[in-house]
């Protein structure tokens, strides 16, 4: 199936939603092909939904929200205290709510949010009841007997969007705000719902809307040999975005660090001194340590926060050929534990280990994607170890920079490796307030996006004629207008919404 | 040591504090003699408290209450909005909670209330965030940091008790609420919350106060040998409330039942049915039935609710000579859950069972505290069968009341022995609107003054002096007392508030 306005192809059912659009003020009406995962949430967007808003289990206070445009009158109706309907927006009134025979459920605050100056965009109220679960089910069955529906998990959000008060990119950084569990997870979310992205994105996108217009207008003159567009600026301005898009694109991989933290392995021959590093880096004792070669065998894995940024630690089994059957399935972990992370730290003792087993190791582990710091453990036992002692040849892969001696036992120069690792994954471009991209979705149409704008450049190169060059355009826009939601479709709305939970 | 007013040992530390007493309208003071769990609070009721008062956890909303006389002034200093302290009570105000860098934690909703309008009776905030455990921690603690104090368990509600917003026995009825899980437990925590009980309790205790001042004015004359209370109007008085609070005693059974609800063993001889009607009650297979003697070797627990009480069923090993070491644990733990239990519903199948085996079983089974009810299984097999067949004898201890003819397997009857199993627990003096006793602590004082009137009894019988009779009075003032918090002490706090959620 293609969209009837932009003919990219478009797998899966939409939703006879009108959705608004920037791109040349026109709306892009989608066909509906059969019934799909929201349908549910358009066909019923008159309703007044309900939910538990807080977590469920017991505690002080749990909070109801209701929303919708009978929401006021629904919860009126099993409210004593005084009539919500004559009250202000924005105000807290005490009383009970009682059953039709009159039986006190509870004694609650309502807070009133009449439209538009609510969450939603529609009437809000909040019933803070005691937090007991009988009290709270008790509640929600009185609401739906009088009218109201249990709401889908992300319904309150998806009105918002729905309503204006928030685009896509928004509404998704709710869901990322609620999750993360780091301070830099907390602030990409956090920069991300306050619209900080959006800009970004709207701002590349009307640019290019502009521009497309003209290219639009051409068409319209159909066999007329007329060039409103001029192509050099065409070029110019394709390739300023190009160059933003592609810096978002790169940005991903830091986003993706802030937001869900950095596999880090901890590796290298038995005895190396890795699960003393790991203790060092905790300042715990959370791997059992001795001098016996092969004391770890289960790979361990602890976070460790830097600067903000999550590392999840994994110490792992030396690397040797195996002693015993169970250290054979240790080394093994191991290797897969390396392959699948994106930063290793190779540990190795400055007094046994020989250069060309060390460059041997590096050798066998390192791939194209990881980053390596190179950890020269026990250094108190053999304080004058260079890095050239290892690596005299210049044309090595390692550089100085990645080499840090350390004693992990007397905790010497951890300081130092913290700051390496926290280096190895901001890396320079990073500057604060740049914009980064931490939402896989997003990476995703903005490369989409940069292929789209590849085509048009290529088609302006060899001369093509305006309807290629406005398909390619058309194309861009519609990636770039997916981040935000200006176009959207039944599935993609489905996917981000059901991953909210119920009541946000 | 003793009260200094009312001459009671009493032991324990005791906090500074003036404790409400409407004895004779004096104030009671307490000596302190050490440091005791409560006296933090009573040390740092002016501090400004805060705490998270929803469940922990992800979820839409999390809400932060802060308690005090700085609440306002201290979230002012983190919410950017608009200035709270211009507000007015019982409005909420949209904005975001910065650090002192300006790094933005979090948009919140903020809700007022101007002191004594609030829970505590102090200034309250209620800060509505996004329910992430990162943004709910980082909030505390920059409040934390602005000078607020992490809340104790229960610190909320102990300062609206201290501030005279709820007594003791309401305070009390908030944690119950919170904890009720059936319709009978939340229906007793909302009328002792709303004051039903202590109204009940304080009009006991007004009346036996305005009697007891005039036995007081005949200690001040002293040896003169006046008597200015009529010996017979009181003895009249104390044994009217004697018996008011002998029906509270009393109550205390059924209101323990509906709050905890009732243990219930189906006990009886192998095959006799028991899994089967255990089946039939909660209409699901939730036993595993055989016609093969001792199926069930383990004890099956389910919960039954029954018009709003939870009955707790339990389901045993049949009791017979055990045929192996596993039955003969089996029938000893039936034995033991028999012997705990208040109710006892004995199965047995009226086509194998003779009278003489029926009536021994019970007479070796039944205690004096216990509820028994007689289930006749497999009636349809034998639909003649009449209890006059099993207990010819009128002098049985057992009642033709507690005879309810079934067919398990048809669930012929079920219904009919649900109402029976309510009316084994429901007993006729309970009336819907009489005040139900719940709180094992309220069950003792009950007791115990109950134990003062008795000697206040016995003195005037005796004709003792007045001293006697009014230290008697005072002690069953005392007792009442202390079911709404009038006399109270640091260690009767700890005891109820410790038990509190944080938050609430």
């Amino acid at each position: 199936m293609l969209c009837i306005f932009c003919s990219t192809k478009i797998d899966g059912p939409f939703i006879p939603l009108e959705v608004r659009s920037l791109f040349l003020n026109k709306t892009i009406q989608f066909n509906q092909n059969q019934e799909g995962a929201m349908s549910r949430y358009v066909a019923n967007m008159n309703d007044t939904i309900v939910a538990l808003a807080t977590p469920p289990g017991t505690g002080a206070i749990g909070v109801i929200r209701v929303s919708g445009s009978e929401a006021i009158a629904l919860v009126d109706a099993v409210f004593h205290g005084k009539p919500l309907a004559e009250q202000s927006s924005h105000t807290i009134h005490l009383g009970t709510i009682r059953e039709d025979n009159g039986h006190i459920l509870d004694e609650v605050l309502v807070s009133l949010f009449i439209v538009p100056k609510s969450y939603t965009g529609e009437n809000v109220i909040e019933i803070s009841c005691h937090g007991s679960d009988y009290i709270i089910q008790a509640i929600l069955q009185l609401l739906v007997k009088k009218g109201a529906r249990l709401a889908q998990p992300g319904e309150f959000t998806l009105r918002a969007f729905l309503n204006g008060k928030l685009d896509l990119s928004q509404a998704e950084a709710v869901a990322d705000l609620i999750a993360s569990s780091s301070e830099s997870a907390h602030s990409l979310a956090m920069q991300q719902m306050r619209g900080g992205f959006s800009n970004e994105i709207q701002k590349l996108r009307q640019e290019l809307i502009d521009f497309a217009s003209l290219i639009e207008l051409e068409l319209d003159f159909g066999e007329e040999d007329v060039e409103f567009a001029d192509r050099d600026n065409l070029k110019t301005l394709v390739e300023k975005i190009q160059g933003l898009i592609r810096a978002l694109i790169r940005s991903f991989q830091l986003g993706n660090v802030m937001k869900n933290g950095v596999q880090t392995v901890i590796a290298g021959r038995p005895n190396a001194g890795k699960s003393t590093l790991l203790n060092a880096l905790l300042n715990e004792e959370r791997a059992i340590v001795s001098d016996i070669a092969g004391t770890t065998r289960d790979t361990i894995e602890e976070v460790l926060n830097i600067q903000g940024i999550n590392f999840r630690l994994i110490d792992t089994a030396g690397i040797r050929e195996a002693q015993d059957q169970i250290e054979a399935i240790g080394v093994e972990k191991t290797l897969e534990k390396i392959r699948q992370s994106s930063l290793l730290v190779y540990v190795f003792d400055v007094i046994q280990t020989q250069p060309e087993d060390l460059r041997a190791d590096l050798e066998r582990l390192l791939t194209a994607e990881m980053h390596l710091l190179l950890v020269a453990n026990k250094m108190d036992l053999n304080p004058y170890t260079k890095f050239e002692h290892y690596f005299p040849d210049s044309s090595t892969p390692v550089s100085k920079e990645q080499w840090v001696p350390v004693s992990a036992i007397n905790q010497m120069n951890i300081p130092h490796l913290k700051e390496k690792l926290y280096q190895a994954v901001i890396n320079e471009e990073f500057q604060q307030g740049n914009t980064i991209v931490s939402n896989a979705r997003h990476f995703e149409a903005l490369q989409k996006a940069s292929e789209s704008l590849d085509a048009v450049l290529t088609g302006l190169a060899s001369g093509v004629t305006s309807d290629f060059v406005a398909m390619d355009i058309r194309q861009a826009l519609y990636y770039l207008g997916e981040i935000t939601g200006e176009v959207t479709s039944d599935d993609l709305l489905g996917n981000i919404f059901g991953k909210f939970c119920i009541g946000k």
